[in-house]
């Protein structure tokens, strides 16, 4: 079943938290957003953790560097899984992988802006989670949009037995079933449920599509 | 004169002010280091700009997206220099310009890992401080140093007229000679002053370095 990561950013930890209690039920991981680590630290990723035992939290601290000091920090304040850009240095990438590994961990890499030679490199990692990720600058400054032609270009990089994916990126309702269609294991989502009137029937309203669509998917 | 910015790094806010404390004299910037801002969020910069009103304060905040949204809040927490990756998309180094100029602030460009034909593009913001950057995993975990061949090829890139250039990554007294010769405005320096037994000391022998090799360049 494909997975809904709920992105919590340019919020305070304490709206986090209730924006957390208000979907929990229709997402399956709760992501910490960059936004919320460079403005409150490891706070924000222990009070979710605290908050929400049960839930798989994903820090997105986005290392380009210092990776095992940034990775035990994250997992040490209760992160299932931390991130890393893809376009960092593969030491860097190397180092966060194997911190994972040792304490249990999974490590998502961040493909924003990597470059092709590097993608090719990255392909190696079969334990990582790998987001493509148009950003938050690309969708409000630049007038991007996940298209599903750069996306398939993408993803063909990939194996699909192999490599787990996530989207990121503007995904809401109307954009959904495209993103679907390329089968990513994990669908990043934030402001269609966060800035959504009613976040809980947003969140719940995606959930069904998914279930729905797995199950015309499996009548094929 | 050519200037010292201390990079504080892997410390505890109370721990970056004791250290600041001792060194001041002999620095002329203060780095909040990423995995401060990272561990504590804004209050470490704001602590740093709070305890040295005088001082130019570099929040090393390595913004990859939501640009205007991080270095707002940087800028709001009292930096003067805020940092942004090389490697980012476009339309988020552009902007940090914007939001920097805006402000009367500056934005430094980390070219750690940056692809040559964006960095060529990167030449274009003559308002930029351009930072060459081993990292903490290249030089621990890669053997890397600054070599003084890398950084010539990649200070050609630059014009040194039109561009400022800060250097970054384990430059110590012994590393000082070669690195001062490529002339840069800033020397970005961390663990050879935190590091030492006696930071003040340490501080104040690379600062007599610094006039004494400004002296020797004047008369030739």
């Amino acid at each position: 079943m494909m997975k809904i990561q709920l992105a919590l950013d340019r919020m305070t930890v304490e709206e986090a938290i209730q924006m957390a209690e208000q979907v929990h039920p229709y997402v399956d991981w709760i992501e910490v957003g960059t936004s919320l680590i460079k403005e409150f630290g490891m706070k924000s990723v222990r009070a979710l953790r605290s908050r929400f035992p049960e839930k798989c939290i994903v820090a997105d601290i986005k290392t380009v560097d210092n990776a095992a000091y940034e990775f035990d920090m994250c997992f040490s304040a209760g992160a299932d899984i931390a991130t890393v850009m893809g376009s960092a240095p593969l030491v860097t990438i190397d180092t966060c992988m194997n911190i994972a590994t040792k304490q249990g961990k999974q490590v998502m890499i961040d493909l924003l802006h990597t470059p092709e030679t590097q993608l090719k490199v990255l392909t190696k990692y079969k334990e990582a989670i790998f987001c493509a990720h148009v950003s938050k600058d690309q969708q409000e400054k630049g007038g991007h949009k996940q298209s599903t032609d750069q996306l398939h270009s993408l993803l063909e990089m990939f194996d699909e037995t192999k490599h787990q994916i996530a989207l990121a990126g503007g995904i809401n309702l109307d954009s959904l079933p495209a993103i679907v269609s390329t089968n990513p294991d994990v669908l990043i989502i934030g402001s269609a449920i966060t800035k959504a009137a009613d976040p809980a029937a947003a969140a719940r309203t995606i959930k069904e599509f998914l279930f729905s669509w797995k199950g015309e998917n499996q009548r094929e």
